[in-house]
């Protein structure tokens, strides 16, 4: 689905939020582990379950709260493939709940490489006569260090499915600075990606103004959002770095447009983790992380009303 | 394994190339298409059960005289789980033929999700008290646009391990010049980028004087390839774009040091494609791929012996 599906899920829940799935086990409420431990053995298929049972409780618990979950796929290869078989299972019950679902994989290749990966990710693959879909989520992350045809594969499929892609500009880690701050005579490496992720973009807008190649642009780094957003009008943005790492609702208003629109912000462990802190041991897990994404949509909405 | 281990297969092989095993379905030959998708219908089983059959046939072939192979993740991808638990499959028979796998992931994320990469890709996960492998690969790429962060977790896991890793560099693909020429105060960005790989390798040297982060350089640039050789003297380098993207073994001289050590070039579908100029319909797959890479073997050996 493109981004004005994403903004229209974001209107009717009042939140500009994404819930990370980045599930280690040591995540996931103990209760679970030892259900799938006594059931499976301690094996990749154990964690593929607990961690699959966490995913869905926590995806009823959120349904109606936040618009989008962000699966993101290190978490499911730690696993090998049992992990990526219940990450596919995962996209396919947070669509069945009426989530957009951003498959965060980063993935960069050159152009026949890059075509396969899109195919995988949001397109169908070719067998014989039949088309069929793979991980078929809505939207990806994507990472354009190759340049413009590791990107175009990318963008050919997301016109094709309607759907959508968001390319690394500024990361949210400490390290971003070690090369996305370097001067290129008089610009910064982070603002010409931005100049190319635009560019790429061009030709299409949807209904909000915005097009298919979206920007990740990190919380942790509220000068460079407000930069960016002056710069990129019509690039829809993905927030990473509220909460766990350091990123507030002050930090993240400079992502929106004057309507509240054109930007989702993430967070994976201050939801997911959220039991931590309520001394039931996990038994509350989805409606620890319920109130967490509550408290999460208020303080950015607060701040930054959706009109 | 570490590039030492790699440089021995090299040595005894007398061959410094790599396979890729990137293959589309178009890349297998319809016998082997037809049996499988008889036994599984038109599904992604039957896809990943040919292509299984066509890399297994392929290393049978090559063994002896490849010291390495390369599949690349977005191929697999590209046929969702079933294409991933194949490609488990594929690299555990590459290591039982005695063949070195490098794993082309181009994985690139922050800290902690670049740590569930590399635990995934080169280190073992943790259930309970279980240590399991998983891809268990030799070697991996990644993508150090997010920087020092996103790549020392693969570092960590190689160490433990004794196990490499390539970071991107130089890539072989037209749009390359799209961000990674762009001048820096007089250096352009992939210079800055070999400047930091050479960086995050320091404090280790093998027995060929090599470290365990090596850059991908695309046979495409022969300047930029020997400056880098010159540049970069303990980092090992893979070279793509050697065939059908138009590197020669002219141009990939410059990646080798003066013992014709320190580089492994790659050919995916130089070889794995070689049945298709035979005029056998793909019986003949196995003799094709063996007489392209004893041919590209000579080619390159023929202007840079290993001594």
């Amino acid at each position: 689905m493109s981004f004005a599906a994403l903004q229209e899920k974001i209107i009717a829940t009042g939140n500009p939020t994404v819930a990370g799935l980045d599930a280690r086990l040591s995540y996931v409420p103990p209760f679970l582990v030892e259900q799938a431990v006594q059931e499976y053995g301690e094996t990749r298929k154990a964690a593929a379950e607990a961690i699959f049972a966490f995913n869905c409780g926590l995806m009823d618990a959120l349904s109606g709260i936040v618009p989008a979950v962000k699966p993101q796929a290190a978490y499911y290869e730690l696993l090998g493939w049992e992990g990526v078989e219940m990450m596919e299972r995962t996209i396919r019950y947070a669509q069945e709940k009426g989530l957009y679902v951003i498959a965060d994989i980063k993935r960069g290749d050159i152009g026949a490489t890059a075509s396969a990966y899109a195919e995988g990710w949001l397109g169908k693959t070719a067998v014989g006569s039949a088309k069929l879909p793979c991980f078929d989520a809505d939207c990806v992350t994507v990472n354009g260090y190759m340049g413009a045809d590791a990107v175009s594969p990318f963008l050919k499929v997301a016109n094709e499915e309607d759907k959508a892609l968001f390319a690394l500009v500024r990361t949210s880690n400490p390290s971003a600075v070690d090369l996305q701050d370097l001067e290129l005579n008089g610009k910064k490496v982070y603002e010409v990606m931005g100049d190319l992720v635009a560019k790429w973009g061009e030709g299409y807008e949807d209904a909000y103004g915005y097009n298919r190649v979206g920007a990740v642009v990190g919380a942790t780094w509220p000068e460079q959002l407000a930069q960016l957003r002056k710069a990129l009008p019509h690039t829809f943005f993905l927030v990473p770095g509220y909460g766990a790492q350091g990123g507030t609702a002050e930090d993240v208003q400079y992502a929106f447009d004057s309507q509240g629109h054109g930007a989702i912000v993430n967070s994976s462990r201050g939801i997911m983790c959220a039991w931590q802190k309520t001394g039931h041991n996990g038994e509350d897990y989805g409606e620890a992380a319920r109130n967490a994404a509550i408290a999460m949509r208020d303080a950015i909405t607060a701040i930054t009303p959706i009109r």
